[in-house]
């Protein structure tokens, strides 16, 4: 029996968030012969607006080439609906004649179908798949999008590590993430030694301080002769408020929700003139890393890529059963997929477990290393004499 | 007939850095056996303090995996050797009895050897191997380390193009680059079409201006809908200063030659703010790509870790017939490897050829797209619904 399937991507794009779009289509096709499959271009906006890319139109071949291709392929939106907004939303989806909505994307995306679920769930299903590199959705151990995000910041910060230890000095690299510090955490998966950078990982989940940061830095430059550090951008002082907000006071840019903007480079500038006073002799330099880590082309995870796409086909069979979030779970295989209610995950954050890192020495525990060890592959093999 | 070969790595490390050092080391042992190789800790510094690793006593296979290893596993230096210090380098030469110094860098190296030569060519032979990602070094058509960090910075393009295509804005990145453009026109050679990004590549090489760079992402986000750059951060305004110059004043940081410290975020955020006032409504974004490009362990180019290792092995080679410059030609195979005289490389800087860019539309010609087709793999096939 066919049926009618309307998809879209929201939030920030990943490396294989159109994996997740093909996995649907693929699976759409393959379990209910003749059906329609709409793609929202640019998110609920073109859902709102009527403008719709047919998916079903493409050939398999396509369909595969979209899914290895990173970044949103139908477009995305930053749009938070609001109930008028969600009305003309559930009036295209009814004259379209939907049988479910797919809905990719984070926390928000989730609470815009449960928003949606309320208005109309008694005719047609709403499914929020799965998607974001900062990796905080609560009920999911990971999330599709986060692996290669992570592979991204693990290999630049070994690359890192041996360039300073090529040329010592002092390097920080600034980590998207707002509130979870998953991403900034994966800097030290791939960590070498003891000796080896990062030295410090400064997740938003712990206050940060300047003052803190710098004696930090100074003690282990003085004894591994360079220090590598990986800083959220997210990171906050004690009264909550982001270290941004406080270095930059009335200078700061704020987005549509009143959120300070975090992914600009002033908080690198800011951490590099206190570099600079402290250690007005040493090399040291920062970088902010921005929107290389989202979707970079080379760094896609094959794992990642897999679970994005067997996200998009399990939410076509689940949506059979009615509105729900699907969650993936830390086992491998059948059964790693399952669905929870949307209301479990809506408007949600899931912060990285404080057992992962050790806030005394600002390194990652027994258990966030195990973490990353499921969530990469093997380090490179790589050797230098200067480890010796 | 065994011989004695000192080899020392200088200035900022590559991805294939040790490609050179194991292709010195490797042929050495097949050529002259039993012969020495001493590997100098930390450059030149190494060679004259006497701290060297025993590179013959690696077996073949630890000389492959330091071969694979990105970033300089000898350590480097910044220092440029005046006559006192060269005259402690000979002392150390000759105490250790070298046949030939191989010194693998840029046109740094290559003075610093000429001066050596003038002390001490009549006792060794003293071997510039060509290292350098901002690929200016005269007689080659492309230097060893430059196609990895290309590589890295055109899959960085290709991503962020597909990106903001998705969530539609304005995007530029800074990309390396004192007096060369090779590494920033990268960006450009996997732009998939007149519609895709980068829109816009401002290379030193041409002078920059503040508004007309402001009118040129106007023109571009007008007919586009998105607007993506690459800027080098050596870009000069018309009087022939860094641009980051006239901006930052007396702020300005130095390092210890005089030259204005290019690397930092200082670039970006001011023209972040820039792009603020002329487009206050807009998404816009920029990222430095600061040192994550140029020993990336994830874009390491195939073509440039074979050439990095053939050229320290011809240097073992070509110390048998006196001092010389090694340079890299456009053949391909056997030929494409030749010397050079020390003096047809030392101090000189090879400039982006004017043929490969279009200063009208600040984009690459025929010309340099035929380019940088030979230095990098083909363009990964992505496919974006929202290129139609």
């Amino acid at each position: 029996m066919s049926k009618v399937f309307v998809i879209a991507q929201g939030g920030g794009p990943t490396a294989v968030i159109n994996q997740t779009v093909a996995g649907a289509a693929l699976e759409a096709r393959r379990r209910y012969p003749g059906s329609q499959v709409l793609g929202a271009r640019h998110g609920v906006r073109g859902l709102r607006d009527g403008h719709f890319f047919d998916l079903a139109a493409l050939s398999d071949g396509d369909l595969k080439r979209l899914a290895d291709t990173p970044n949103a392929a139908l477009g995305s939106t930053r749009d938070k609906p609001d109930a008028a907004y969600c009305a003309r939303i559930l009036e295209q989806l009814d004259a379209a004649k939907a049988d479910a909505f797919i809905y990719i994307g984070g926390n928000d995306t989730a609470g815009t179908l449960q928003i949606l679920e309320k208005a109309g769930g008694d005719r047609m299903a709403f499914i929020h798949a799965p998607k974001t590199i900062d990796n905080d959705l609560v009920e999911n151990d990971h999330t599709p999008g986060f692996m290669s995000a992570a592979l991204f910041v693990a290999h630049a910060f070994l690359s890192v590590d041996l360039d300073f230890s090529a040329l010592p000095g002092i390097y920080v690299g600034i980590v998207m993430g707002r509130h979870a510090g998953f991403l900034t955490a994966a800097a030290a998966a791939w960590k070498r030694g003891p000796k080896s950078g990062p030295h410090l990982v400064y997740p938003p989940e712990i206050p940060f301080s300047v003052e803190k940061f710098v004696e930090d830095v100074r003690a282990a430059r003085d004894e591994y002769g360079r220090c590598i550090v990986a800083i959220s951008e997210g990171v906050a002082t004690d009264d909550g408020r982001p270290l941004i907000e406080s270095l930059l006071g009335d200078a700061l840019e704020r987005d549509p929700h009143g959120n300070a903007q975090l992914s600009t480079g002033d908080l690198g500038v800011a951490l590099q003139t206190e570099l600079g006073a402290a250690f007005p002799k040493a090399r040291a330099r920062v970088d902010t890393f921005g929107y290389l880590p989202r979707a970079f082309s080379a760094t896609v995870s094959p794992g990642d890529r897999r679970e994005a796409f067997e996200a998009g086909a399990f939410a076509v069979t689940a949506a059979e059963h009615g509105s729900a979030s699907i969650a993936i779970g830390s086992e491998k295989g059948p059964g790693a997929i399952r669905s929870v209610p949307l209301s479990a995950v809506a408007g949600k954050t899931r912060l990285m477990p404080s057992g992962f890192l050790d806030p005394a020495n600002h390194m990652l525990t027994a258990e966030g290393r195990a973490y990353f060890d499921r969530m990469l592959p093997p380090r490179p093999d790589v050797f230098s004499l200067l480890d010796n």
